[in-house]
């Protein structure tokens, strides 16, 4: 008799982005006319096109595939040298980062590599994620056997949920209970709050003394402007010792549906055996990729190498500033609305407080009704996300100024 | 302290690919000029170039990528509603086989996919492989423990492996033992052997009766051309409510390169909770995918539609052609050669028993120093392997003529 992973069964049913899809669709047809003028804030999906460096590339990776003498089968599950050379040389040497090519594993997205990462470790970890928090994360971990059921408000016991506030400017404060994985996502989604180098030193100086790992996702990192801000979580010394670092293509070059990114393992880094001995973690996410994975489509891979040519990067940093500039609108709109708002400055999403007495969905609801427009209930990213909704950054700039302008026209 | 996966130190190091990659460097160095006239028939990669009707509808797909209008961002997780149908239809309904096309998971590979659904199943379940195997059944579910450290020969503690070999005409026979997950593969990889309507309806009785699942990799359908054989399980009454198959576009479209595969997991799968309740499986598989997948590259999924397109249906046709071209031509050599000679006749694959006294590393080296040809030896498939070595039919007709002329020329 077959059985499933009883752990499945714990998930929540009602994720965040299908009941936004539920409210929405319902709206739209109960109110055809004002469907017309929704602006969709929600998801973090980009809106402009692919930059013409990648255009040119994949149009000419596609070419050689025309070709015997050109046509590319099965490559390297890890990624193409001439890919994983261009992210070590501009993401990390450029930057005086000690990383190798064969430490970066390339992958068709960050969300999978979060997930899959689990993969090569023990169940015996003990867990942390921020909270609000990607649900990947804890989802992830929920179907790994890491938890238990959900309470009523959705928690999950197992994990140590690390609070991140207003008070302490959305970034988790070092652990106070023992943990072993510690997921750190800055840029923050949702929150769009940037760690310190000095906080990060924090954990990572936490990290090397508890022999914990954190998993950084630094999926975001493209829309750091401050100089002060770290980018990667190898500026802080000791961190190859400590750190997976996550990485993607989706929100610098628009890769959300081409499907590009890639993953750090330091050859340096080292987990323990149930018995207690330290063994280097690279040749495991080695094998779980040349195991379960097959590499990334050979023209997505020339498309991504294309974003380090000179136009490549010129054509990132103009995506950048556009939806920057969206995100600089947004926030005007929603403090001129006089709500308090935090993020987009170094990040494409602002987090707003809801005005006093409205919860998250109680603001979804009256902004979808009254203005049209679809923000992220924060409450969908945990029990510290209530109180709070996420306006997305990615837009036109005519949209993001209408979205500023209904924000700011709203009676609450 | 974080703690690591034991299990993937269960893993035998000497993979097998790697193995030969290093056998054939080292031979390449020491003969500098036999090296010029190696011909790789060892994995199995295509190496005709991609369709047009592929081609012709990936660039229109990345140029839609380059224009706000048209430009995609995340897709479905399962796959575009465009490919999930044409693969639904063509494959499935045209043939009179009933699946929806929401029971259709698109992915980047079916290797992937014969991997990350373990974890949809409970640890509890006995697994059953057929012997030899494609070594990604044994190693994912080495990786989940679902096995014992490895003996010397390199069998696993735990797994059922069930005897393919010429006296069963290297067709699985139904397990004697009580087995809840099996993985069939046909045509099969690596002996080329296809399965009948009465075999493939034991195991489905068996499964039924158990409540087992069958794991079914059709990943090379394509290269049936006797009518009489089953290029799909669910042509057996009773598939839908006991397997899941597994196919791929890369070796009917030439996609090992581009990568897109589909998954076929039928809303009347059911399997058992802990507590002995039947759950259907679809919904898990479904929230696996949206959790830890995003979907295949929007150009890719075009490009896999266009191979339904009545262009790329023939242009699939010629390349099928071509490789099955190749493979009598090996067939022939090899039994020229007075070797006893299994499969390549509806399966890219020719399975060859090595002669007395030469087992499958000795003759993948007389046939590397002598013929300067690359084979697999078979043993690197499972100890039913030994005594054998795998020939790939994907390469050019005049390589497959060279190979069978060597192989005809070799004395053993």
């Amino acid at each position: 008799m077959a059985y499933l992973n009883d752990n499945y069964l714990k998930l929540k049913s009602g994720y965040l982005f299908p009941e936004i899809a539920r409210r929405v669709n319902a709206f739209c047809q109960a109110n055809p006319e004002a469907a017309k003028r929704l602006i969709r804030c929600g998801i973090g999906d980009v809106t402009e096109p692919l930059p013409q460096a990648v255009i040119k590339a994949m149009h000419k990776a596609v070419d050689e595939c025309a070709q015997r003498e050109t046509f590319r089968g099965y490559g390297p599950e890890q990624g193409y040298e001439f890919l994983r050379k261009a992210i070590a040389q501009n993401d990390y040497r450029d930057r005086k980062l000690e990383v190798t090519d064969d430490e970066i594993f390339v992958s068709d997205g960050s969300k999978c590599d979060c997930g899959n990462i689990l993969d090569i470790f023990g169940h015996q970890n003990r867990i942390a994620v921020m909270d609000p928090v990607y649900p990947v994360y804890v989802d992830t971990n929920v179907m790994a056997g890491h938890t238990g059921a959900p309470d009523q408000s959705g928690v999950y016991p197992g994990p140590v949920y690390l609070p991140c506030t207003a008070q302490n400017g959305f970034v988790a404060e070092v652990s106070s209970e023992p943990v072993d994985l510690v997921y750190l996502c800055y840029p923050n989604n949702p929150t769009g709050a940037t760690t310190t180098r000095e906080q990060l030193t924090a954990w990572v100086n936490y990290a090397l003394k508890h022999r914990a790992i954190i998993l950084y996702d630094a999926a975001y990192e493209a829309y750091i402007s401050d100089p002060t801000i770290p980018h990667s979580i190898y500026e802080i010394p000791g961190a190859r010792e400590c750190a997976i670092e996550f990485r993607s293509f989706s929100k610098n070059g628009g890769f959300t549906g081409i499907r590009c990114a890639f993953t750090v393992v330091p050859k340096t880094l080292m987990a323990s055996t149930a018995e207690g001995k330290f063994t280097p973690l690279h040749p495991l996410w080695h094998r779980r990729m040349s195991t379960k994975f097959n590499g990334v489509s050979y023209p997505v891979q020339r498309g991504a190498e294309a974003l380090y040519t000179p136009e490549g990067k010129e054509q990132v940093r103009a995506l950048i500033q556009h939806y920057m500039g969206n995100a600089q609108v947004l926030r005007k709109g929603a403090k001129a609305a006089s709500l308090s708002v935090y993020g987009g400055v170094n990040a494409p999403y602002i987090w707003v407080q809801t005005p006093p007495g409205v919860d998250s969905w109680q603001a979804f609801d009256r902004i979808l009704n009254e203005a049209n427009v679809v923000i992220t209930p924060g409450s969908g990213f945990g029990s510290k996300g209530e109180g709070y909704f996420r306006i997305s950054a990615f837009n036109s700039r005519a949209n993001a100024e209408e979205v500023a302008r209904r924000l700011q026209a709203l009676k609450w």
